[in-house]
């Protein structure tokens, strides 16, 4: 055997070992760890009450309305709803949207709305079509955490700006924007925000959408919640309020039919849509033809009003139970959300004490939530934690938060 | 009014009738006049003979086997079916992949295995964790364009090699690698080409294989056709000969079952599995739970070597009739490869034709096809063209080849 055969040999047997695999550096930006950890926690087995994931209660997903719309396209159309179609998407449930959403005062049409795979899609899709390599994103502060990891995949930098009880600081926004950098983008939830469960007030909406137009930014308004009012006046959202085409509105089945189909729509501009449709297409060319088909086949004749104020209804009470939970349970000092709407309640523990410690604590409790530190883009506040309400009983709730205040009570969660 | 107010709202107006989005670079780079042709052809009623999608036929999905399995599916466990999964896939699912896989000699186990939201998902997430702007990538020259496209969209440089009819032209690309700059990814289909229908040699594919360990440059092997085999002996794939964790290997069930339940997967190493997780779940979260339930379901009692087998028979009987309209109808000095499966035959016509001015004219004659110029990532050959045989009867493959054989012989298809 030549020398130079056997290096290499060698060089291969040291290369089976550890392949060293040149990753591109956006994956080095992502932090999975929280996310991770969520999963890991709300799927284990030891864990009795889970607050953690934003998952809707699986008992009220209309399970014989989609199997019967299911049954009927494979019988009458399923040819075509196994088939590759066209990325926009399938145009019947495309104009059911365009409809749903003139009715909430959003000026669309079905050549505006692309169907997406989930509304997680839309985010890295948008982020895909807008964001340069060190672009400047506007998130709130806290911000829906899968968002922000998906704008650190594009290598963004974040502008956070503060929220309180009425939404995202418009003020502070105003400042940021007469700075030097100009954002590519403004990313907020008007609506039930996730983490907090606050919503943009009305004023702060017309003040927003005026900024965006002002300064040319456009915004992206992920707003999965919308439905999920269980109190309050509504208030349009800012889609409904945008005149120049600077807001580019996400919305979701995932919340009022099930997050399992991932069906999910962006409704824009016609240029905005254009570019989207061409960066979906190298993504995953379309979304599902066949549940595509069979959600659009089960809304003709499905009552999706009365199923949505079901849904109402039944976390109406949910939330009702964990906020008295909260009141009968948790220490003084603890400050929490009180959020009309949407699946999270957003608690603020006392200075003093750390929500990753009480996480620690409270899956030995058999409990698990989403501590509050990953959701802010930079520097994270210890003392907060995200409660979802939505996939428990009222009386689990009550059991879960007595938990979590018994700990919190003990004196064991000190910083 | 004061002229600071009025000024404003002007600007305003100017930016209504025209909003300046100011898009990230990477969207000027995707070029998708070519795709978007293809898809308006074959959308129009104007067609009758269309040679230019890759779909399979619709004849032929599993209608009533999917049908019954997802009403299995709603019906036992629909509340699992429809609520959040997690990304790597349904286990179930990535078990019976992980065996098929097995049996072709590929050593894959369940944590190695990823499912994606069809293919396409599969080369852009592989993109999104390997690709850094500017990093060449290795691709068959031609390659599949929809690839070319995404890989445009990370801001890639191409490294095209050469192929004939034997695949990849391995010993060029042992020159190209031997050169100043490695490349991030080698991309190939070893397998009934797209779009030339041809396949990688058995020896290439070792020699490859050795290339790709020897320069620690992972190997995306894109092998939608493998279950499309109508002659000649089989090879064993690209990730069955890796003993180095370098190939990655893609497939899918869309040319098998249905491409509208946007179902495939990834097998790979443990390391990159991990890093495709992360990337899919900020590209889409997870894969549909609904299609990925009943695609096992229906696995579980589907007679699936049978059902393949009939596919094998149906679309050799489709390529036999296309080489043999070919034959009677091209005019001399046209070549074409004789593919021994997948869905695809790649014709060079003699180098005064024009493909795109052909496509012209049959479209008149209401038959489409696709133009080779596309798939070259660099230089393009203006005398080739793709054929698809697997969507039409052996009667209209006839006629169509025959129409399209009428107009070479014309003499107006000059360059």
């Amino acid at each position: 055997m030549s020398s130079a055969v056997k290096e290499e040999q060698m060089e291969a047997k040291a290369q089976r070992t550890a392949p060293a695999y040149r990753f591109a550096r956006r994956m080095s930006l992502i932090d999975v760890s929280a996310v991770r950890e969520i999963l890991k926690v709300t799927e284990s087995p030891d864990i009795d009450i889970s607050f953690a994931g934003g998952m809707p209660a699986p008992e009220l997903f209309p399970i014989e309305a989609m199997a019967r719309a299911q049954a009927a396209v494979y019988a009458e159309n399923g040819p075509a709803a196994m088939q590759y179609s066209t990325t926009e998407g399938w145009t019947p449930l495309r104009n059911w949207i365009a409809n749903r959403q003139r009715q909430i005062g959003i000026d669309s049409d079905t050549s505006r709305v692309l169907i997406i795979s989930g509304s997680q899609q839309g985010i890295d899709l948008v982020a895909k079509v807008f964001l340069d390599r060190g672009d400047f994103v506007v998130v709130d502060n806290p911000s829906y955490l899968a968002a922000l990891q998906t704008f650190g995949a594009y290598e963004a930098n974040f502008i956070p700006i503060d929220s309180d009880e009425s939404g995202m600081r418009v003020d502070l926004l105003e400042r940021a924007l007469a700075g030097p950098t100009l954002p590519k983008l403004i990313y907020t939830n008007s609506e039930f925000q996730n983490p907090t469960g606050t919503s943009l007030s009305s004023e702060r909406r017309d003040q927003l959408v005026e900024l965006a137009a002002r300064y040319g930014v456009p915004i992206l308004e992920d707003n999965p919640y919308i439905e999920l009012r269980y109190s309050g006046p509504y208030s349009a959202p800012l889609a409904a309020r945008d005149k120049t085409g600077q807001v580019i509105y996400l919305s979701t089945f995932s919340k009022t039919v099930s997050p399992g189909i991932r069906i999910g729509w962006i409704a824009a501009s016609a240029e905005i849509i254009k570019v989207l449709v061409t960066a979906k297409q190298s993504s995953d060319l379309h979304t599902s033809t066949v549940l595509q088909h069979a959600l659009a086949r089960m809304l003709e004749d499905f009552d999706y009003d009365g199923h949505i104020n079901h849904l109402r209804s039944v976390y109406r009470t949910r939330r009702d139970a964990m906020l008295d939970a909260l009141k009968a349970h948790f220490p003084e000092g603890a400050r929490w959300t009180t959020p009309q709407g949407g699946l999270f309640i957003w608690v603020e523990l006392p200075e003093s004490m750390d929500g990753e410690e009480l996480f620690v604590r409270a899956v030995k409790a058999r409990v698990a939530f989403v501590p509050g530190a990953p959701f802010f883009a930079h520097a994270p506040r210890h003392n907060c934690i995200r409660l979802n309400f939505s996939n428990q009983s009222p009386e689990m709730i009550g059991e879960g938060i007595a938990r979590l205040g018994k700990i919190l009570k003990s004196g064991e969660v000190g910083i």
